[in-house]
């Protein structure tokens, strides 16, 4: 992942929106995703370039339309993909005329989960987050004493992972107060959002082979932002002695673009962890890791409430926070620890980084920090509050890396707005 | 779920073996899995009867090799093929001659994972197995009081279920003793099965729409034997506060025939909770489930190690169980519950029922609570004693179902043999 001619500041595209400054997607990216004219159409394969999607298989790159097998490509071939990309791209390409019948705009189709995701693994590097949620959970006891031995991580649900832009009804579950005699099924009360990066396989491992932190980061194929809605006082009443389970698998929501590993290479960041922490077990380290192993990507949360909506107010930054300040754990720690015990990982396996705090209150990943567990309840633009997420709500994640001396690169947008109750369950049953 | 003519106890086929007393697939039971001849095969739907397996594309029955698509048949078109292979199957059958030729040996054909598995939840409905673990790790506080109210669940990893006959090395993982000052990474000296049975969800459910208690055994299409294998040190260090990981997703074991609701109709019993306990939520609750939501499967764990093998000792009887004695929720429960804030279910989800011992100590479902945590070994025959599986171990769920005035059913084996851990992660790692 060296830092070669694709990452050019002065490369410019003939596809003339990606020359904006402020693009998410300049030639210097070029995600991947998945799109369709119409619902009832295949996916197909596009990389993001400015305002439009260019059709992967139209321009003879590739010859189908099988995300996850595009993932699983060596190094070798994923590289000779972004430069045949990036050079038929450019200004006074060859390519552009033939290219140009390739274009779709991105406005006019839509945009998938960017690949099938087999096993979906949320991870908890947040130390931030960790230290503060687990004041609320164990005033007492708020950082485990595994937390700076063991990159913490549990199971999660495949199914119910939503493209950005697909809405979803309240949930509804067990709640039950600290004086309540008994539980009551309800919607719940304290809905929240969780501000994750996704980290998605690109190749995977055979069972019983551990994948070691010299190639850790080369079974990596991009990342996306990744909204993991929780419902807290679901989370509260059923997470002992298990996990998070009904909280959690209700809903979340994925950013549609792949940013590859070879795009984000500039804005890698050394990796050290505080004086007077224990160095990682000898498994989860190497001097690639220490040297590069994190990643200078700026985060943002913006809520829009109805009436701002209606009142033609813009979504309102809520948080920001950077995955360098919040991560205990580097991707490549991430992929040598879930996989040390044999653990097979395979193409289109997503690891959610866990909630991305940044060390100062503002920079808080999600409410149940933001507003104390509910108690400080922040201001939004038109006069309303907010402790939770109330219906209507529209939350968007947005993410940036920048640096002197490279071309800005962005993520695309990773929204979703919150239904009522019974738009979903709380109205409707299954057959 | 009516008791018909296929459960009619003096039905007998023409494939002979069927027809044995203590055959685990007479005609009243027709599970179905998938089999091929060879490894580099696609997969095959086929139905066990006696020691054979039936082609079903061969019989003209279905016209598709996809298990998955099987399993979302409507409960009429289930029934009807259930029919439609007593009928074909029983002696005298007009089909007997045309279906011979669409009949394989068992033995002489590879049996896989019953279906494509997209999620996988794994639950905890063994209260004895909750209340004795719970001691172990919470001396003060054994069962939880969530427990009587939510049917703990909580994800697990669908990439690493392996067929019934398919070792796999043992696990590495932080291990920390409690005297210990740091963890280190060292193969598991405290692997543990976990015998469990697998339920397999037939038709999904859309986003956002709860399954009620009086559709949720129609989701259900069968269920299997399902070893749940975990490595209790790695487990104590790494599960708080989000629950098993890298304890747990190393391996699990299924049995390749999936037993379906229909033929386990005849073993239903009442479900009654113990006096005093409170009553479930109404979503958890219906009196169709209070009259025969439990079912009576009979379960066993053999355990043969290399020495007992070479000594032509066969597999020894550790344990015993039962599915109705073990569990506090039943399978419509799960159901109603995993889908009460909307989670969508899809054919071929797996939900593991949890550890099912019994209420005796002699009748636990693992080792940790066989042994209390190691400290009670137990004698195997030849001389040997167990605290946890050792290297060489071969482990055997097996599970029957008897009833007066019907035919007893089996489940066929689910082993698996543990191999030491330089036969994988700890001698080879991935590229």
């Amino acid at each position: 992942m060296i830092i070669d001619a694709t990452h050019d500041p002065e490369l410019a595209s003939w596809v003339e929106s990606a020359n904006a400054t402020d693009a998410d997607f300049p030639i210097q990216n070029l995600p991947f995703g998945r799109f369709r004219a119409a619902a009832s159409d295949p996916w197909r394969i596009g990389v993001a370039i400015g305002d439009q999607v260019l059709d992967l298989q139209a321009t003879g790159l590739v010859t189908h339309g099988d995300m996850n097998q595009l993932m699983a490509l060596s190094p070798a071939d994923r590289s000779s993909l972004r430069h045949a990309l990036s050079s038929g791209l450019r200004r006074g390409s060859a390519h552009e005329k033939a290219w140009r019948a390739a274009l779709r705009p991105t406005a006019e189709v839509q945009l998938g989960v960017p690949c099938t995701i087999g096993d979906y693994t949320d991870f908890y590097v947040g130390i931030h987050h960790a230290t503060t949620v687990g004041r609320l959970f164990r005033p007492d006891n708020p950082l485990l004493p595994n937390y700076k031995w063991v990159p913490i991580g549990y199971h999660g649900r495949a199914s119910t992972i939503l493209p950005s832009g697909q809405g979803f009804a309240r949930p509804q579950g067990q709640l039950k107060g600290a004086t309540d005699e008994a539980p009551r099924l309800a919607p719940t009360e304290r809905l929240d959002f969780e501000l994750e990066l996704g980290l998605f396989i690109g190749r995977g491992n055979p069972l019983g082979q551990a994948i070691p932190m010299a190639s850790a980061e080369q079974h990596l194929f991009g990342i996306t932002l990744f909204n993991d809605w929780s419902a807290r006082d679901i989370q509260a009443w059923e997470y002992q002695p298990l996990g998070p389970f009904l909280s959690k698998n209700f809903a979340s929501t994925v950013s549609p673009w792949l940013v590859t590993m070879e795009a984000l290479a500039p804005f890698r960041r050394a990796f050290t962890r505080p004086e007077g922490d224990p160095a990682p077990l000898p498994y989860l380290d190497d001097e690639a890791n220490r040297r590069g192993g994190a990643f200078d990507i700026a985060l943002e949360v913006r809520l829009q409430s109805r009436a701002m909506r209606e009142a033609g107010l813009p979504p309102h930054v809520i948080s920001h926070s950077n995955f360098a300040d919040a991560a205990y754990w580097t991707a490549a720690q991430l992929v040598a620890h879930h996989t040390v015990n044999g653990c097979a990982l395979a193409s289109g396996d997503l690891f959610g980084s866990g909630t991305l705090s940044g060390p100062r209150p503002e920079q808080a990943g999600s409410l149940l920090e933001l507003t104390q567990g509910g108690k400080q309840r922040i201001a939004l633009p038109g006069g309303e509050t907010r402790a939770f997420v109330e219906d209507g709500d529209s939350v968007t994640l947005a993410g940036r890396c920048s640096r002197n001396g490279f071309r800005s690169i962005g993520f695309g947008p990773c929204e979703a707005t919150v239904m009522p109750a019974d738009a979903g369950t709380g109205g409707r049953t299954a057959p």
